[in-house]
């Protein structure tokens, strides 16, 4: 961690938007940068080959998940995630930390960490900060994340403080376990630390000045996108943002609509990931250049235009409106597949238009000319 | 129907076995050839693309399900199921018959038609060989059929009867039909004939005579695979295929296991469909060169080898046994994208092959290779 694995490459004129390019064992991210989701070592129906040319740079897989199902140990002897999925990119592995912490089934929280329930078996686990890193080792990716607690909205504002306080002594024993050995395959990980905090911004602020005194070579926004008004999120940005060290990239996790993502673009944010484009894909939205597509209306049964004719995705270029809608009133499975791969193409591109937008300082006007069609006919 | 649409480029010296060129609106098809099947207008799980790489010459698609979903205004509208599915290659349409008599709903067979209800919403339709080959001009697929009763096994040797004059009736009225005009995008169209007769054999003479006398420029053998033992089917194989006439290809309708498609080639059949490359895909049976092979088996859960070692398709130079068998208890859409594919590309390859082994004289001890290796652990 001690090599230098973020580069500024542009600093916007207009805003505290950047461009950047982060370096990892598998490769080079171009930043900003979507990252879609495949929750369990696969985004949901796209395949490998859909992801590389779509664009996508990195994908995210999820160490929960991974960890009930198939297990590290599988994992291992595959040689590591990449290899047991046929992913030849980077990868980054969040922590388990939110899906835990999201579980409906038992859980206890102590210092120590937190047991939980499989949702697959009911079965009895206990994560603590070193388990999480020791999985995510074991699993290999590029890019791993600390464990920590995801405080759920609304929180008071002492829950949220005790939140951080646990969150930020996890930090610093996950950065510790960092300095076991792994698996060979898990060579030059960049394991990041992530603010909490909910909407109180005197505590996101604490928990960055203490995240970051931890020393990591990216940081996170975490805790957001989890239901608070939008204006909420912007408060936080708006925030912590500034502050954030500049010289390494900034992870906003589980965003991902195309407005959050100019709006958080403009505040100095680098990364995201979302799983939208394919759940909302899978339920027959599309995102399109003139707003949001619900393709089962019965205004596409005749629509023999592509799902964005501003679009050149495969799937764009191959289908109609008209087709996909039979698809999804036939319940085909071709209909799931069609959607999420355009929606993810969809936000790759918007992220790539986005960087364009800072290397040529035209990011305000851009935005600007993006949100005006986008919010146009949104249904 | 004046053009010679078929030409036989090569007959087997080892047994009845025939390489050919077979001649459509939309391109040039080499028989034997397997033709996937897309009931609704899409090959369950597969995208166009991916079937042109995998070498489909040819798809199904039903006459029945379109006609009820999304409806033959709606694909006129579109310029035929071509355009409407985004695919370039020849299609080909049943006649809606097989269909029609295996609803478990409420039908009524007449010398006129056959009055059904749809699965879909349970509303009353009425079909004819008339309405048929209108619903199959105005999908404009390349190869049409004629509209004619699949009678059910077993059957009375009674039942049967009537059933063959009835199909060869409706054969002669739907050749008759064909004389009307149809929507332009559908010129060129072949309508074949079927012969039907259940296992008796006399009656399966009497169709194909009475078929033939019709006259056709292509006939399938129809009520095949539908129940019967194994050598009842070679039986039908064995007296209809000598008797069919030879500058004519002949389609074996329903059939795809590996081992029968050797089989009915060698009795001299030219055309193949099936469900169960894309049926048994989604329930986790792959064709292999050594067997089937059932992926979600425990036995899979560490093998990291490709589907079947002797492939080349995305699958098996994508992804492993022990991915795929993961994507399967996990219940990810992928595992059925993929296996359906491999099943698909596994079948193309296998009539390549055996066209391969007519052309080079070798078709008996090629055969006799693949089988044995095939059924050595099939599971």
């Amino acid at each position: 961690m001690n090599v230098k694995n973020f580069k500024l490459t542009r600093k916007s004129k207009e805003c505290a938007a950047r461009a950047g390019i982060l370096k990892t064992a598998r490769g080079e991210i171009e930043t900003p940068v979507f990252m879609p989701v495949g929750t369990q070592g696969t985004v949901k129906s796209v395949s490998n080959r859909e992801l590389e040319e779509a664009g996508a740079r990195i994908i995210l897989s999820n160490s929960y998940h991974l960890y009930l199902r198939p297990g590290t140990e599988i994992i291992e002897q595959a040689g590591g995630i990449n290899r047991f999925i046929g992913w030849k990119r980077p990868m980054l592995t969040d922590s388990g930390g939110f899906q835990i912490f999201s579980l409906q089934t038992l859980r206890r929280i102590r210092d120590e960490g937190v047991e939980f329930q499989s949702h697959i078996d009911g079965s009895k686990h206990f994560f603590t900060p070193e388990k999480s890193v020791e999985v995510q080792k074991k699993i290999g990716a590029d890019i791993i994340m600390c464990f920590d607690e995801c405080a759920p909205y609304p929180c008071t504002k002492e829950y949220a403080a005790r939140s951080v306080d646990l969150s930020v002594k996890w930090a610093q024993r996950c950065r510790q376990a960092m300095e076991k050995p792994g698996p060979s395959y898990g060579k030059g990980q960049l394991l990041f630390g992530i603010v909490q905090g909910s909407v109180y911004l005197d505590l996101r602020k604490e928990s960055l000045e203490r995240t970051v005194d931890i020393g990591f070579p990216g940081y996170a926004i975490g805790g957001l996108s989890v239901g608070e008004p939008k204006d909420e999120m912007i408060s936080v940005l708006d925030a912590v943002s500034p502050l954030m060290p500049e010289d390494k990239p900034r992870y906003l996790m589980g965003v991902g609509m195309p407005e959050d993502l100019w709006d958080a673009v403009e505040r100095g944010m680098d990364m995201f990931d979302c799983v939208l484009p394919t759940r909302n894909g899978r339920n027959g939205q599309a995102f399109a250049s003139c707003g949001k597509v619900n393709i089962k209306n019965a205004e596409y049964v005749r629509d023999f235009g592509p799902l964005d004719p501003e679009c050149d995705c495969p799937v764009c270029r191959g289908y109609s409106r008209a087709y996909i809608n039979h698809l999804f009133r036939s319940q085909e499975l071709l209909a799931l597949r069609l959607l999420s791969l355009h929606n993810i193409y969809f936000l790759i591109r918007l992220l790539e238009i986005i960087r364009k937008s800072i290397e040529t300082d035209t990011f305000i006007s851009s935005k600007k000319a993006f949100l005006s069609k986008y919010a146009k006919d949104e249904t």
